[in-house]
């Protein structure tokens, strides 16, 4: 029996990798597409490479409805819209995956102070498993709710967690330099991500400053035990797609080769954690599912590198790999 | 009377950024060029965008017969290969700056374990002055012979010499994740640097090995007068042109505040380096030999962002601004 | 029973093409790779994309060994070599889809015209099938030698030749104007593709005498039973993947209108084939075997716009759709 | 005496090169630049490149001020909007070049057909000059208004009038086939333009019915004597800056060695029009005024290419060129 997944806000980039991913998944199926600007057109209209592949019509949201068609919907709102629209697909009694950060963090205040809006639903703040399968497979097969990662913090989750875990870095001394395609931005119209401006150009932003710190914060604090403290800097880089994490951290003791051992071992599981021995490029996993991870002795640092594509580690591949385990499928269906 | 320069090494991009920054420099003037490999042919030739706007012949070099036709030499060839051609020029009387890293450290020990060759003029290590006008504007003019520096370190010596002179960091704990351009990697046949290996890709390279981080900690220890240690890592980005430095270094007491008006102060008369509000992008210096520079507080750090053109005021720029100090002319002449 | 399927010549950027798309096809698998340049690699040492998903062993090439362990082959070869070794594989009795040129033609004088190499095969040529399954599926059913079209005909064929067929456009008054991507350039280290000689640029090559001029118009006549003549102009295009072809045509009665229906109703039952109300650019199909196609009436012509990815439907996913077709798959298995 | 240079509606791309152009002109200075949107930022803070080089207060437009501050005014705005405004900065005796549309064509009927729009200042229409120095230097000398030429139709007149006026071609046989960089499409905040949209791909648009159509028609008409018909297609291309435009031609007896020789003697003592013997890319001529154009013989027709930076020779540094023609300085002055 086929999945039935539906997508809330169909007209972003993260909604249109879900499209394309499922064309290719062997037990899901996209049969539901909403979007309040767009109503009345079909999917290909706002997405032109789905033309002759997909025909699904983009309809305006009625919650009860949409939990009737669907196993599972796909929320790409932003926060604050998302998770009230997370709440009534709940009550309409269908699983819901989470694009945006509303049940990412596991503090009220951290996220009330870092987004700036009074949280919709905060009895599920603290209780919503965090769509990482690599640590969470468990909680994820059961959930009614997943809160998908950031696509910066997957980066630096998946490199820093086992090593905080195993005491072999000090965690109070991390520097995260991200380096992010531009799909990352959005699809909507801004001067700042049009082709002229970000083309052949390099920029950091957010500096100091990136809601996507206290996540990093939190998770590896969640899954390593211990608070760490750390700088993160992302920039915007001249590419459509792909997150490339430069990290980083002082050993207390250990050095690179320890830091694959630890990976290699924690790793041993996951089908899309790859510990590699070449600097990984953003171009190696690009339109994949696929994490490549390196570290690197330098001075008294190690040197981290973790290579995602933001796009589909980053966010939609992620909601897929989440949607399998919720539903008893392999990891890597449709991956 | 308009200076006459030539160009040794010809075919390469800091040769070809040299011969379009002659175009517009109301005094100076492409004469000669030499080139082993395109003997015979025309400097458009090799360089098409010159066509029909120079068409200087290319020639062998034969050193005694350049000396005659030049006032300046730029020295465009690889290290090892350029100290010879620099000594044999300066012999036949002809200044000279150096493009390559031949000249810039100040021990000899310290070139060959990172260069891993003998060098053949090791009388003028330490006796060489750094192109960096900023600095060194008073002994460039009277020099026979510059180092020109290179990309990364000027980068970087920019915005950390003046602080470490005055005390505002820690001199033991700096991170320099530089971003670069392509040209940065020359013109020469590699599959590494075809456009379908980097074009929608940024990696890391040279991990704790780059030969620009001695030539930074040597050039940071010389200027701000003390010892200083840093990890490097150089990013290769999908553009042509620019690079972004992101630096993280812990502040003796102060703060990003204190770090601008320090280098204000510095940088009052220097017509090419800005201290800006704005983060600077590469697109924002492209062609230019401007340097734009911010600073900003992070958590138990402050983060400095400088951005340059590799190929101008990383390399021909830099290169021509040498060239007018040293024949008296205004800084910013045909720049 | 899972396809056992083996690539010779795997260092291009075809062959990974192969192995990206095997990777999620569900009844075929790479068993076998060989170059002579990488033996004793692993694949993904030659593509680190594949690395943690596809481990097959760099072998030198035996073809009585390749066709024990393979159902078929994919010869990624240079015209010229490609029919030697195609030739060795078929007497080993194992089926092949051969990348290069050297069957694709009807006419051994052409093909050694254009070419400038005397063919190793000749009694091959005109007696193979031309791997387009939209006209050929029976032919190429039962193959044991498949000619992969070529990237720019193929983008130049599929609009074409219903209308030659159909009569609706005059047969000796065609302009084929194309826009290619850089990885049609290949993988080996030239001048000529790197990254900065291509970035941020267009330039026509090959003005008159591309070899895809004689292939497009051979197959339109085959295919459309009319001898046609066309002026071909490629373009080096600053992007990796993509062909978009815009064709000039005149009328003979009918207009644009027309046209769409021609192709609608040949290619009602291909999959791949759509014709589009939109414009399409080359990002709607990109990684896909799917092709766009529209027409514009403009002036006293019609103008056909044909999209392609120039790796998947101009190149691998033609030869597995090929494969596909030969073992009695659906088309789209994998694609 | 420096020329005071003001320009109106200084938040696009053209103001900016011309801001650009004008920090290395010897004999003009960017005095004044008016935006209704950023009155009271300075210039730099809408383009930050010109950070610590120039910064000119943005102002709201008020003709007779601007008249009084200025020799000439670059009028950077839309069309019929454009017009408006320079009718009244004429009648302020301020002389004007005008980067619309406006007073391009010579016929008030055809404008407002291509246009959709009433003219405001239908007396000036024919009795305009149009600004290509090539043609028409001796008209520009002594204008209050010019009519800077539209990008594509510099990249198509200047291949053609000289042909139609010898008579080499067919003038009923065109077809026009341009390729542009993203910035001819402006710096207002649209979907289509984003860098998502356009990147890694190119696409057709505006098939048949662009408005630089019946502008190449007129003027190559007005140059060379007589009545042509073309079919014109731009597409959209992944750069930032160019235009390549290969023109099918049909030869009235006539090859390619013919077309070379026309315009070597036509362009003979234009400083910016260089025939070349290679294919010219945008490359080739990005960030500078010049042309390069060659010509090959392909079957039954003649291929011309041309290419020009759409932002300089389209659109700024014409400007320039023009500016300098107006006030007898030498065309290349700073360019």
């Amino acid at each position: 029996m086929t999945l039935r997944v539906g997508i809330v806000g169909a007209t972003g980039y993260t909604a249109l990798e879900v499209a394309r991913l499922l064309l290719a998944h062997p037990e899901a199926e996209l049969v539901a597409a909403t979007s309040r600007a767009e109503d009345g057109k079909s999917i290909a209209e706002i997405h032109p490479s789905l033309a002759g592949r997909c025909d699904v019509p983009i309809e305006t949201l009625d919650p009860a409805e949409l939990a009737k068609k669907c196993d599972v919907v796909m929320c790409c709102l932003p926060h604050g819209a998302s998770a009230e629209t997370c709440k009534q697909l709940i009550d309409h009694n269908v699983r819901v995956i989470d694009f945006s950060a509303d049940f990412r963090l596991s503090s009220q205040a951290t996220y009330e102070k870092w987004y700036g809006v009074d949280h919709p639903w905060p009895e599920r703040i603290g209780k919503t498993v965090y769509g990482l399968p690599e640590f969470y497979a468990e909680q994820i097969r059961d959930a009614d709710l997943v809160a998908n990662p950031g696509c910066y913090p997957t980066s630096a989750i998946l490199p820093l967690a086992p090593l905080i875990a195993k005491q072999l870095i000090e965690a109070n001394d991390i520097i995260v330099d991200s380096k992010s395609g531009v799909s990352g931005a959005g699809r909507s119209a801004k001067v700042g991500t049009l082709y002229c401006e970000v083309n052949e150009s390099i920029a950091a932003y957010g500096v100091g400053s990136h809601r996507h710190q206290p996540e990093m914060a939190d998770l590896v604090h969640r899954i390593g035990g211990q608070e760490i403290s750390l700088v993160f800097t992302p920039h915007l880089t001249p590419m459509d797609r792909g997150i490339l994490s430069t990290i980083y951290v002082r050993p207390r003791g250990g050095n690179a080769k320890q830091v694959m051992e630890c990976w290699r071992e924690q790793y041993a599981d996951c089908p899309f954690v790859t510990p590699v021995d070449h600097l990984p490029a953003t171009k190696h996993v690009a339109g994949t599912n696929h994490v490549q991870l390196t570290a690197r002795d330098a001075g008294d640092r190690i040197v981290l590198v973790c290579a995602i594509d933001n796009l589909t580690k980053g966010a939609s591949g992620a909601a897929i790999q989440n949607m399998n385990v919720m539903f008893g499928l392999p990891q890597t269906a449709g991956l």
